[in-house]
């Protein structure tokens, strides 16, 4: 509907209407609608004003970022970049092709490109690298009126006004003051006696740190410090939503036995694509043919009976299936701190009567269709049924298992899910299976 | 060490010393202490202050706020009511048996029992589940100053002062003011021109459309309407960041074939983790029957060459994980809103030409190991690697594809995943598989 009505005002050239509308508008819609219109999306973005096209611009992907940075003045460059947070001006830096970035340095103030190489210096998934340096520092000193009169007139440009900081004259974070107890408190009190304890993070922290404060206490800020405490920036709860998103994508594509990306799907080139999967696979068709050789070695026992071969995928797929379920669930409760490497016996045990109920269920459905259903006799059905029994607890206990060893050894526990987890089990069910074979059917 | 001090200070018997520590501690981390010393956690939490007792209730897992509850009189078990925000108290009540329930009920007033019978009510992951009832409204003839003696008078028991609803005389929402809205504006300036367009989600909208709204939006907070657009509570962002792990896991269950659940793995028991687990385990043993089938079928085909069966695991496991591989892209894609039922000749396309790359490359390098390392004949070996390549082709096509008809046919696309995806490829592996050895070994 607004989408039509765009259209309908560029194409009779209502500008004035069109930038009133436009205007009305949160800058998150207008970074949709500059992003469905791409062809008018300079004579769009033009019309905007200062303030409000920075916030634009935070919003747009980087490709319709680097056609805007393109067809731009210098000057008007420079007006969006004083208007953008420090955080989002780096996530664009960090995008933008070398040309660009130059562009940005050279249009920057001293101050900020120092500010900006050093930003750029922190390492991925770093708390340093999800903060921004727009917050507000008070004096202990200070009365609570000094302090609300100093939020109204510094506080427009800050991320957020909702939480204060503590600092001393060495810059180091002594304490935080919320907005909340500063509208409760008496216009006389003194910062020192209201303020709270501060819970920060190092810049060098990982990420995963800064992720679990905020769950554990609600945070809507958390302020990042350098070793010797001085506060050097802010982390807002926004920028760690999406950092959530993004380490729970890294575990999905791991599990899926990926090598992690943060490019959108969509956008990724089939080469990197390609070359995220192709090394997970290799290892893991490597492996695969060692449960192959387990078959040679037992030709016989199979050219003996057709069935037991036919009866091959149902049992590696079941083992696959079932030792996936108990690895994700191990990996997913580690990921949210539910479940710890000290837990082991407990997930054993749990794991091992989980699997006792699976396996006879499954075995004796098993038992019956083939007996009924297929015909096979009954030796035949009782190798494949009581296989399947054994498959089951192994791949639960394996997939219970592998992950706490990860951990323990300390490597990604989502690389040991479904993909890893079946190739092992798929080994075990053939030894199982064909040792099996060999004693009831004396092959 | 916290730890130890309060061991020391309890077998001590020196409980003065202990309540003023507590008390200077957050109450996230108090219900963590508390949860440490199951043998003495009645006589901890005694000490707690009224509204701190209830701020470190609301952080116990249940089995601790039963036990609580269980030991404590109707009088306190009141005063912990009136001090718990709604949310905080529907959650607990969810998770109680119905004695403790009854109790609850009658310690309530009669508009709160209204009030609670209502939310019990609303759907699961409805955006009326995630909802409180603590909030600020404001009238939009109210001054800026009125409305901020309103806020400090009022707020000290809204779950957030940050932002304030206005409503009309049929309290109907028609905007909302922020915090820092009001500190930049002149004390005389009347609400109604500075409050902005509100964004609400109605109380049986799925939690999804909530999340999305927060994470489009950067909110800290989300109204909740009725159909009549008249305000019934607010979400706030930290249940959202707990909603969004909530659905991520379900994702990762029903990825891996699973029944989702939201009970923690130690707390889950035995039996219901098993039925969550059984009745996908025994759909897809069923379907890999019918890859069984295709076995017997080429039985022939497998006697005449040991060395083909030997290749099927090799065959299917890669198959399996060159599908997965697609399937959890697309699915994650679709999850975060990045890939729609649209872009279907996109996924094709792409998927289709990094399946190129992938098949080629491991083709490529099984022939060369079947040649060379096991010694395996030309013939054969270009077998096995031909049929390698068109089951990737296949296993990324049916990967990229089974996730977007499933959402075509308004199915969750997580159930497309690994699991399903392998079963399905497995199949086609063994049909390419037998087609090709017959058609150039002149089996």
């Amino acid at each position: 509907m607004i989408t039509l009505e765009i259209k309908k005002l560029l194409e009779n050239k209502n500008y004035i209407q069109l930038k009133t509308l436009l205007h009305e508008m949160t800058p998150v819609d207008v970074a949709e609608i500059l992003e469905n219109n791409k062809t008018n999306i300079l004579i769009l973005f033009r019309m905007l004003k200062k303030e409000f096209a920075a916030e634009v611009f935070s919003y747009l992907s980087s490709d319709e970022q680097i056609q805007i940075v393109d067809a731009i003045s210098d000057k008007n460059l420079q007006e969006i970049l004083d208007e953008l947070f420090f955080d989002d001006m780096i996530d664009f830096i960090e995008e933008m092709p070398s040309t660009i970035v130059k562009r940005v340095l050279k249009n920057s103030t001293n101050k900020n490109r120092i500010l900006i190489n050093q930003f750029l210096s922190y390492p991925k998934d770093s708390a340093g690298s999800l903060m921004t340096t727009e917050y507000l520092a008070v004096k202990k000193e200070w009365s609570v009126k000094e302090t609300l009169s100093y939020i109204r007139t510094h506080g427009s440009h800050s991320e957020t006004v909702e939480t204060s900081y503590v600092i001393n004259e060495k810059k180091e974070l002594i304490g935080i003051v919320t907005l909340k107890s500063l509208l409760f408190s008496k216009d006389s009190d003194q910062i020192i006696n209201i303020m709270d304890d501060a819970i920060s993070v190092n810049t060098l922290a990982d990420r995963e740190i800064s992720i679990e404060l905020f769950k554990k206490y609600d945070f809507l800020v958390l302020p990042v410090v350098d070793n010797e405490n001085k506060l050097l920036g802010i982390i807002t709860i926004d920028d760690v939503i999406d950092a959530i998103e993004e380490e729970n994508t890294e575990d999905f594509q791991k599990m899926a036995a990926m090598t992690p990306s943060k490019e959108e799907y969509l956008d990724s080139s089939v080469f990197s694509l390609a070359k995220n999967r192709l090394l997970w696979l290799l290892v893991l068709m490597v492996s695969a043919t060692f449960t192959g050789s387990i078959i040679s070695k037992y030709e016989d026992v199979l050219q003996s009976m057709v069935i037991l071969a036919a009866s091959i995928p149902m049992l590696m797929d079941t083992g696959g299936n079932a030792g996936s379920q108990s690895s994700t669930l191990i990996i997913r409760g580690m990921a949210l701190g539910e479940i710890e490497i000290k837990d082991y016996l407990l997930v054993v045990w749990k794991e091992f009567r989980v699997s006792l109920i699976v396996g006879i269920g499954l075995g004796s459905l098993n038992f019956l269709r083939m007996v009924y259903l297929i015909k096979a006799s009954i030796h035949v059905s009782l190798v494949v049924s009581i296989t399947l029994f054994f498959t089951i607890i192994a791949a639960k206990l394996v997939g219970g298992l592998l992950p706490l060893g990860a951990k323990k050894l300390n490597l990604d526990p989502a690389i040991m899910a479904g993909p890893l987890v079946t190739t092992v089990v798929d080994a075990l069910a053939l030894f199982i299976y064909f040792y099996l074979a060999k004693l009831i059917l004396h092959l």
